[in-house]
């Protein structure tokens, strides 16, 4: 327990680097740089924010300085900015459902808002939406010291509620670079991805229920403390992943699993994309149940970590790595398969060198070659970032089909992300900001994806940002059926508007 | 990997047993029994015949003569029965979405049928619903080698999945005593739960994509081979245990774990509930990543397995037991893991005796004392069973309320299940159907359970049985919520009518 808890607590320390990148300067207006038209919703006036300032007081209520609102109102990647004029921050599920239930008899659009660490531009506003911000909904409800399942409300800090549950014995089965800021409310609107979903699977498996509130500021309670639960339709799942257009979650229930006492890393080295298929076959094999990451890096991805971060690795000259981690309840036991599973794929010859560790500070040291590969790209000047999921046999052609068509525009073009889920975050950097190359990697890049069906957004979402590319991945008949469910629950569009159905 | 194979053999060997209990006899109609007022659908006609026999073939269409229409009218355990005067057998999506199609336009009622095993009345007409029979659906479509990810049509045999899958080096994430007959889409159609679930989650988390077939005949298209996949609504849910209400699913990608190598099976003697807490507790913290069962046994639940199967326990004279399976991928580090954790609940006193095992055979005899339980107290002469999830701290106490609440009426009253997911299977045995004990029965333990918070259908689900109890777990906006999502996707109503919502 030891190990995977100082693992965290130094791993924690990278996160001030991965959140300061790209601080510097406030975008364009969101409704300028994309051209978008107001809908057609109310204005707010004076009498709304008295009702408002009536219903959860004024010290929780933020309007008209600029400087207060701007961090509502710009995202975490300073790629879209909106001009709200008014932040609620309501304390408990009841003021949460009257203002909605206010707003939607007023026809105000609103963005419900947690951590506001989004990458599509879901959390803020993209005209002049009220936020709804869910920060003081940050009470723990229960943890069970036996089952692990752990009751709150969505306003929680991730890492809180992970240190909280750690205290009981177990972990959340969710872990992501924004974990000091996101809320574990918004990592189930936006059915947030990350580093344990090899392991411990999605949210959809993990979370057991859900409390929301619906744009006519009905609340759906939909909490549950059961894996097993067949009454009726499995309806909290519209709220996992819709991205706060179908209700606000304000409470919810997960599952979580026992800490693992033993955790190893290790950095292998490949040749072939062929050799690495065939590693994490016998990784999924031969680690089977104690797999916790499994990771791939391509030789520009590491170079740009090493060039740009300051960092060393320990093997260094091969065209990929694989970083793969296991977590355990018993390190002799870990040690030994993580030992066997090495000599094997040596012995086949797909590793070709590497190395691997139980040492908490040399963990350490590799995950940041792979961690700090976001913030590297980001400094070779600019960087295009795609997030898509892609079947295992093509999942690298991608890499290079975009290399080939960038030419001399991109500065790198890498591959890397959770391999074991599918997932490939595509990355072009170059020494400024290109039209021309930009117009060589969209749509190309999603129409690629679709053409092998795979997913346009792995983990991210589609948020504001890539509402156009839905298309490529849901068909004409699913998208309509989405858009069924939102006149379904939210017939004046009042939710989060401009967002994913836009 | 030769013994969990031997060890499924073996186990399928119980199903005939666990399925000719109850098989004498022809139920009454449905209608009659329960006074079912025919909703207002259309009546077959010798034009819609000929329609259907023009689209599919006259071979792949069974009607008029009783006897071939016997099975699809009548449930397993003979339960329920309709008077279906039409069976269709499709081959295929398109013919499926015809005949959707056609039903829609002339208000035809429907019936969705898979392997007919569901335990609550859901698969077989309730009236005169025409019966869509999936059976030939049956086609396995893809097995990746590297990943598990698996694809198939819906009308799969579960055990022929499940054996196809380990040739590849892979299970499929879900075990149950139909498994020899019951369909994979039926399964997912009712979120089907049993002995995985502890270790894999239940279907809401593997199934990476459906295909399904509205009841207007449009196919939804939702298949997808990523566990990461955040393009929209994640509409696939609304298919999975909605009971064939919402739409009829034709294909599915099932994400399949690796195979485990090595089985270990312990079955334990506990003083006291709290005793099984404590030792659940310490089964989740030590044997962490390989637990894969955790059922419980109370002491009549055993003594009706041993004195009417004929059956012989390692242990008895206890009021609990504890059924403790762990699978993994090294046989040695798993009984080690095994060891330290019997040796640690025993130096506990939570644990007072037991035995474990790795021999086929043996773990076939422990495993009996436990699957054989249900088809026991049916031997009893009549049962009454429940199907519940309930919180850990109060799991047992509903057996101590309702052994007195039935008092001399009963036989037996005994609780049993699977405690890792806190399912239980509470039972209640007389010598014949008796209605005042019945009237002890329900909806008394609804309302207990309700009053728990707890799910009055872990796994079976609401199917036809069970309508009148789905308030006892969901809140009047929920299953208004649940209203408004069939009245979307099916405003005739035609689909599976009478059921979930009735």
């Amino acid at each position: 327990m030891l190990r995977s808890n100082n693992l965290q607590k130094i791993r924690n320390t990278f996160l001030p680097a991965l959140r300061t990148y790209k601080t510097s300067g406030i975008p364009e207006l969101t409704e300028v740089r994309h051209n978008i038209k107001r809908g057609n919703y109310a204005e707010l006036n004076g009498k709304d924010v008295s009702f408002f300032e009536s219903l959860i007081g004024p010290t929780n209520i933020l309007q008209d300085s600029t400087d207060d609102l701007q961090g509502y109102n710009v995202d975490f990647l300073r790629s879209v900015r909106g001009r709200s004029q008014l932040v609620l921050k309501p304390g408990s599920t009841q003021e949460i459902s009257e203002i909605l239930k206010y707003c939607n008899e007023r026809r105000l659009a609103v963005c419900p808002q947690g951590g506001n660490t989004g990458l599509v531009g879901g959390s803020v506003p993209v005209c002049d939406e009220i936020v709804l911000s869910l920060a003081r909904l940050n009470k723990i409800l229960s943890i069970d010291d036996i089952t692990g399942i752990t009751a709150c409300e969505s306003g929680v800090i991730l890492e809180n509620l992970d240190a909280k549950t750690r205290e009981a014995g177990f972990v959340v089965p969710l872990d992501l670079g924004a974990k000091s800021s996101c809320h574990i409310g918004g990592n189930i609107s936006t059915n947030a991805g990350g580093l344990r979903v090899i392991r411990y699977g999605n949210l959809h498996g993990s979370v057991l229920g859900v409390e929301a509130v619906l744009a006519n500021g009905k609340v759906i309670d939909l909490m549950s403390d059961f894996k097993k639960d067949n009454t009726g339709y499995h309806l909290k799942h519209l709220f996992i992943g819709s991205e706060g257009t179908l209700g606000v979650v304000t409470k919810l229930a997960i599952l979580c699993p026992a800490i693992s006492d033993s955790v190893n890393v290790a950095f292998l080295a490949l040749n072939s994309f062929e050799a690495v298929m065939q590693t994490l076959k016998n990784a999924k094999r031969h680690l089977g149940e104690i797999l916790s990451s499994c990771e791939l890096i391509d030789a520009p991805s590491l170079a740009a970590s090493i060039e740009n971060n300051n960092l060393q690795s320990p093997i260094e000259g091969y065209p990929f790595y694989m970083l793969i981690e296991t977590s355990g309840s018993n390190a002799e036991h870990d040690m030994e398969k993580l030992n066997n599973f090495i000599q094997l794929v040596m012995d086949k010859g797909d590793v070709v060198d590497g190395t691997y560790t139980s040492e908490p500070s040399k963990m350490l040291e590799i995950w940041k070659l792979r961690e700090f590969i976001s913030t590297a790209l980001t400094k070779d000047g600019y960087c295009f970032k795609y997030d898509i999921s892609l079947p295992l046999r093509s999942f690298y052609d991608i890499v290079k089909v975009v290399e080939k068509r960038a030419g001399h525009l991109a500065k790198r073009v890498t591959g890397y992300g959770h391999l074991g889920d599918l997932n490939l975050h595509l990355n072009v950097s170059c020494e400024q900001y290109s039209p021309e190359l930009y117009k060589l990697l969209e749509p190309f890049i999603y129409e690629y994806t679709a053409q092998l069906k795979g997913s346009v957004s792995a983990e991210h979402g589609i948020g504001f940002l890539k509402t156009k590319y839905l298309k490529h991945s849901k068909s004409a008949e699913a998208i309509n059926m989405m858009r069924d469910m939102k006149q379904l629950l939210d017939p004046n569009g009042i939710l989060n508007p401009y967002k994913v159905l836009y």
